[in-house]
């Protein structure tokens, strides 16, 4: 059943919505008319305005100014462009820090952190909240209604984490409300560790600078309570303008694999799914690693489509040497957006600021004004578009799982664990990378989804998994799925307290494996390693002490103390295959792991044979092909085809130029269209 | 006309200064004697005296005690050895910080910085400003015509920035003056960004401690009154001295490419400029590095000669590790400041301490004592100056000028460009190089100079700058002159705001192009480029996307999108010429380049041909000749003549060992003189 | 005359002493029964219990819960374990920090540490103080005469510095006692530097955060005090328990070459030597510089045996990638203690913990349990103990000493020198190295030991040196003794003032030779060296300009301004010979120099000839082979003998597994003790 609210909302009308941040506030009035023109002759359909005007429409505490915002939206209205209004309460004006001090927030090392640039707030701060939550209902009050309010949008980048006095006290009440009574915090924190016993609830605080080590399940609930803390206030205003406004869907944007939010818990609190993404044009992984961001913000989406809300025209600014995008760079990006379910393609921002920390931020309009290369490629990116209105609404079929976490990534990356090497998010994009290659579309999804509609389903790191999580898995493979595991899995239990017995303890009988030693390899020499059926391999960084239970052993070590033992395993039980990788294998190597894997499922790429460099994947009944690669190349298609950009027909193969796309409709379909 | 105090108020009776800081307040009365009898040896002729003394003179608040400092400057006098007296306040003693700790400076986090070091005072406080200020009456007061006293000497190193609430006080005070109203500090703030409009003064802050990214333009004004702050303190103190002893000039002692003092607003507060300069010997940059310092100081100086107040006598002890100077090395460096304009050789200090946070710093007389190497090389040149008496006074004639500038400086190279690589002293070093390497002298001047003297002047890089200086410097093309224009240039005006429209907006008339885009470039390649007339060059780290608009494209990118479009540009104009570069070439290219813009401007060196490594400079009628290399080098010069130092008489060409010095006044001169 | 207590008072009943950390209050009580098992399996006979129990006694403040504590003693008495008795003192309970803020230490920033972790106590606080002698006092009651109670260990890792308030009055207290007036404190920290004349005792703080470096006297006395505080603390708590159990011998455990606390002054308030001590699988230096830290706390030990209170059976977590050991490994280096004179073998911990920072950290029983093979290893190795039993109480005959001093360390490594490229324990090391290679034993010993028992004293560096050592070191070279000394020695006194005439002082005449300058050498380039008999090498870093003043030559500087200056130095006087070393050798040049000092010594290895990577030492009448490299060898032994750890005869060599070891006793002793 689809939700109420969502992108269809929007796009019902618009087809694929296109603009970006407007901050009409930076500029004078004559220049917005300019503005609402060039926006429609670059197609653009949705701006989002608002986000940083606090200040602007409450200059002093309990003032309002809202006619110039007004102004700015019947303008938008007029020129048919659906505004994304904007909670301003990501960057409190100064009075507020001035004021209240208590508002600013406070590091771990005691620092209070002040005005001047933006989020200085503490979310548990009740003045902040309150002021907030006023500014959000007068807001609301006044444009429920207007015709160009199309989507409201929460604030900005929720990111702030502080340690202050009231968040010290915000923190007891939400461990009080996980754990009831001390007794169960003490047990779960495991405080007879270095004599940590709590015995008043006013004792604890947050996770401050210390002398040593922090106890890492403090540690680990104050990651779950920052996340929380954050959702609660988001939540606060989201309710004040459902109410208000029961029609229009409520989104916040997102920032990708961004490790402080939880967005599987925040996700369900939205209507419409959205994220700010900036590839690094110097990261050679940038084009994968932005895919699976995309697979995962539709996996947030529960498959439906989402909204690129902030992405770059040209360079950033944030990084110390940002690397512009050459010419087509805009638009293949976009476009891989759209491939992978975005219904929606925005930026960060429409016209450049003069001023202010961002001022070298790339934009759609850039300080040389709209007579640039630049505004050309996004004038035409925005007319383009149109031929891909059909699109919108589709989903991407992906019949492969791979199962990303939270609370995983805050416990396993917590300081003192046998290596700080092996990383959540860089193990995450090694294991999606030879899907990506092969044009296999994944779904990114928490570990208690339901997996059965899945052939194949990877877990490239699970070190904290839930017994009840470990017995989905276990149930999922004994169905008939075919499941891969990462290293260092099923290690601790959602209190971060290591399970005792063989490892992976929850998951030792599905593997048919078990290991009794967790060992960092030297990290300049690789490990070698055989396949059964011949061939050697190297791995990295980590290996384990294994022994088969049952499965077989796939690949084994070759050298030193483990020479022998295995490192890659395969079990079959019940209906479905297990495996278990008990290292860091090579990208080659873990290619041809994931070609087995692949085989055990039954599950091939949309496009037989790939080029390097070209990315495959299908949306609705449309073939994106796209390559990221720096040559010409030519890739072979399934069947006779329309491209939708150009209305060419194509058959047999398609030569794709750098940067280039194409969005291949079966012409067959095209005929049962007409028919 | 020449400023009634000076330089030639020392050096009238003197010739050429020699000596070093004396802190005899370290050492029992005994060896005061000793000092001043090998002060005499080594032709030592000024002293610093009192630098640190605040304690000594005032044991307890409102103490005096300064009979030990009678002593010393009476043995001074005695011994014909000139005072500059130091008014002590840049060491606070403990006592102030104990009983008034709101002194003590806070850095950008709020640490409050403690005693027990030195530059423990927040430049704004008022009881700081009152402590020092009656002890420098007191002072003024005592030594007002004591015949010892030849040069006041303020404070030491101004430095200190602070972030305290009394420095928020007076960072407004500053602001008030600079925008009058808070509607104008908003604006040119640009505080509709992020939300930060101030709505009352009381709410403005320094730049502390914030979640991301400060505003650039508060930041930037935070540099401005860093600097003015200091200075108006130190203006306190030079009133005070000028009204008891106005014959004694006033220098206080800068640190050559300081960031965080305004050089060019404090030299016009001076009527001595001095400078304290530590090349390293492990940088193969250090002689041209030097050069350039000691061009700024007599830029500073308008031209006149300057004081090197402090050097070292070999290692230094505040770098990880120290290196030496080898023999010789002390006296071409030395010599290389005479030659480059300064008349008098200090150093730090006169005799090494024996305890305290610079013990390891080398010294006139070392640990060791006198009968070491070192002193004998102290002792030999400082004989070895009054050959050199005739060149006091005299200037450096220089035909080229370098604009460099301090707001542009801080607005450069704050973050959140589109790098963090193009630094506007290295961008600096890179332009003079090849000027240096080739024996032509060349000025820095601030961006407001008169330039119209100048065949030459070159702007390695002006990325903010006002109208007026935008204009003069067209004015100057249009005039006859040649310009220089390095990347990144006329990009924000004073409030850092960036200038819309294509760049350089207030140069594009004069330079006749234009650009639209910044393109930071992949930093593991080079960026390849040819001379319209043949011949590749690489560049690196910078490219812009320019077009020609009667410039003539004097070299073009050959690579990548670029390919094709101009990366040197040259416009003639008016009666003039005007260049500019949009990227970073190779030191050879920058050499090309400046051959031809020298052409440009008819400048030729001072020698025809000079061997690498070899300095050659024109002061007065000498020229000198230094050997910074590794070998023995022969050097072709212009005319007969005799070396100052040796005597002995030269032509055709000089021999340079390693190290070596020649100071050459035309033999027919001396004829002249002789007639 | 023996020690009343000591080492002896544990292995006199119970040979070897094997055991480690024991935490029951980790575990369900079910589970302490299993280990007592499990223990007695092992050969374990000592365990360390109640380090972390300070709230687990005392859950609120001023309650006493003793019973778990007294179940866990009777029953590992039952088991015949003995207890070490921990007072729990390192980690106070949250509740004293919450109520009594002032006990959190505070770092040299200012920033408060917090509970979360451990050691968060000021050492100088008296509320701490009170709390945790008042415990220590309920403690000692308690278990005075409890037959299992063996050994006391106070506290755990004496770590923590403070800057409070309170430790400013404190650390004034302890100045006050040094230096008796604040004339004299004045004149020992050179205050008339930098204007820091204290005019009040209340005035000085410890050495916080400040604008530039800090007085180097002040921070010397700062780390003396720092260790002094923690060691007046310590003695507090000892005195409490030495009143109450006079025949249970009391110990704290050290860390090795830990920079903070000063062990010569600790080392002599304890009954028993004990330490902590985790070599780094990574390092391949680790076999050296462990074994230089065992005969460090064999110097501490005054030659008797002592006690390896932790060691890790794996890996550890505290790195950021933590190595394991491999098979075989973990015995290697508990034998490598023994035959360096460890009577006690204990491991950090018994049974892993599940939760807490250390969960990671490797234990006797891992978490896979007791049935793998890391606890097989860990059983089989203390059964095989028992064949070690008459080692216990025998002493390692040592002819060379090694002077190190933690004063010097402190003084060595101050910020401000010529170059922070000079290292004290780097140093040791690199002397050390040789005679390790050569089968030689050391003594590590302080400046002010009495040396005449050692034909050789090395002293790698002495910066810091007392007149009164300076002539100890003259005496013993005149009295017969050699001497070796490394560069930058004898350069300040006590108080850190640099000692002025030619260096090194205070070691002029004894070393026959003199310098005047210290030169730091350029890094990328190494400095080359001819030996006057032939032969060339190369040094780096460091190089001096010496002159021979009676001392020969024996090696000279080939290159550069120093060319044919001497750089090693041998000089005959008195009775004796001393070296004086002017620069930083590589490893085989320190070899060449070694084996010419340990010929004028008249000193040899315990072995003829030993392959790389081979520790050979003697310990009574046992020779320790341990083959620390990665391949089979052999080793000629000197007599027949049989190897104890197996029973079986050695005549000629002996051949070494990697990671094997022998401990051989000759076979003719055998035949004198069976007569």
């Amino acid at each position: 059943m689809m939700a109420r609210l969502g992108m269809h909302t929007l796009t019902g009308e618009r087809g694929l919505l296109f603009g970006g941040d407007y901050n009409p506030e930076q500029w004078p009035e004559h220049v917005w008319a300019e503005d609402v023109e060039l926006m429609r002759a670059a197609g653009v359909n949705l701006v989002t305005v608002g986000v940083f005007s606090w200040a602007r429409i409450e200059p002093e505490p309990g003032a309002r100014d809202f006619g110039w915002l007004d102004r700015v939206l019947d303008l938008l209205g007029e020129g048919d462009i659906a505004v994304d209004l904007a909670t301003p309460t990501a960057s409190p004006p100064p009075w507020l820090g001035h004021r209240w001090p208590e508002t600013l927030p406070v590091d771990e090392s005691g620092h209070r952190l002040w005005y001047g640039s933006r989020n200085q707030f503490c979310p548990s701060s009740p003045v902040y909240r309150e002021r907030a939550l006023a500014l959000v209902t007068d807001l609301a009050d006044r444009y429920a209604g207007h015709p160009a309010l199309a989507l409201w949008h929460v604030g900005n980048e929720y990111t702030q984490i502080c340690h202050c006095d009231e968040s010290a006290k915000a923190f007891r009440t939400w461990l009080r409300e996980r754990y009831g009574d001390l007794d169960t915090l003490n047990e779960a924190w495991g405080t007879t560790f270095w004599s940590q016993h709590y015995s008043d609830w006013a004792e604890i605080v947050t996770p401050r600078r210390a002398p040593y080590m922090i106890n890492p399940a403090q540690r680990l609930d104050f990651w779950r309570f920052g996340s929380d803390a954050l959702l609660a206030h988001y939540r606060a205003e989201r309710d004040i303008l459902r109410e208000r406004t029961p029609d229009i869907p409520v989104t916040t944007n997102f920032m990708g694999l961004f490790k402080p939010v939880d967005y599987w818990s925040w996700a369900q609190e939205e209507d419409i799914v959205s994220n700010d993404w900036y590839p690094d044009p110097g990261d050679p992984l940038s084009p994968a690693r932005t895919a699976l961001t995309h697979d995962l913000m539709r996996g947030l989406a529960k498959g439906r489509p989402w909204l690129l809300m902030e992405q770059a025209a040209n360079g950033v600014n944030g990084r110390p040497h940002n690397l512009p995008k050459p010419p087509g760079q805009l638009r293949l990006e976009s476009l891989q957006a759209v491939a992978r379910g975005a219904d929606g393609l925005c930026y960060f921002q429409w016209r450049a600021s003069r001023f202010g920390a961002e001022r070298f931020h790339a934009a759609m309009v850039p300080p040389a004004g709209p007579d640039t290369r630049l505004h050309a490629e996004v004038r035409a990116h925005g007319q383009e578009l149109r031929t891909l209105a059909s699109v919108a609404g589709r989903e991407v079929p992906a019949r492969v799982a791979m199962v990303f976490d939270w609370a995983n990534w805050w416990a396993l990356e917590e300081r003192g664990g046998p290596s700080d090497r092996l990383n959540a998010t860089e193990q995450l994009l090694s294991y999606y990378l030879p899907f990506w290659e092969r044009g296999v579309s994944v779904d990114v999804v928490p570990p208690w989804a339901g997996l059965s509609g899945y052939p194949l389903v990877v877990v490239p790191n699970l070190f904290l998994v839930s017994d009840r999580d470990a017995a989905g898995l276990t149930d999922y493979v004994r169905g008939g799925g075919v499941l891969v595991v990462g290293p260092f899995s099923g290690v601790v239990d959602p209190r971060a307290h290591v399970r005792t017995g063989r490892f992976p303890a929850p998951l030792r009988e599905v593997l048919g494996a078990s290991g009794e030693e967790w060992l960092p390899a030297p990290e300049d020499r690789p490990v070698r390693c055989r396949w059964a059926g011949g061939g050697e391999f190297a791995a990295h960084t980590w290996t384990e002490l294994m022994a088969a239970e049952g499965a077989e052993a796939v690949a084994e070590f070759t050298e030193g103390d483990l020479a022998g033992r295995p490192t890659v395993l395969r079990h079959r039980t019940g209906r479905g295959v297990a495996w278990y990788v008990a290292t860091m294998p090579e990208p080659t190597a873990l290619g041809t792991l994931t070609a087995r894997a692949l085989a055990d499922a039954g599950v091939t790429g949309v496009v037989a044979e790939l080029p390097p460099g070209v990315e495959a994947v299908r949306r609705g009944d449309v073939l994106f092909l796209l390559n990221h690669g720096p040559t010409t190349v030519s890739v072979p298609i399934p069947h006779p085809a329309r491209d939708l950009l150009t209305g060419s027909a194509a058959a047999g193969q398609v030569t794709l130029t750098p940067r280039a796309v194409v969005a291949l409709r079966p012409s067959e379909n095209d005929i049962e269209i007409i028919l």
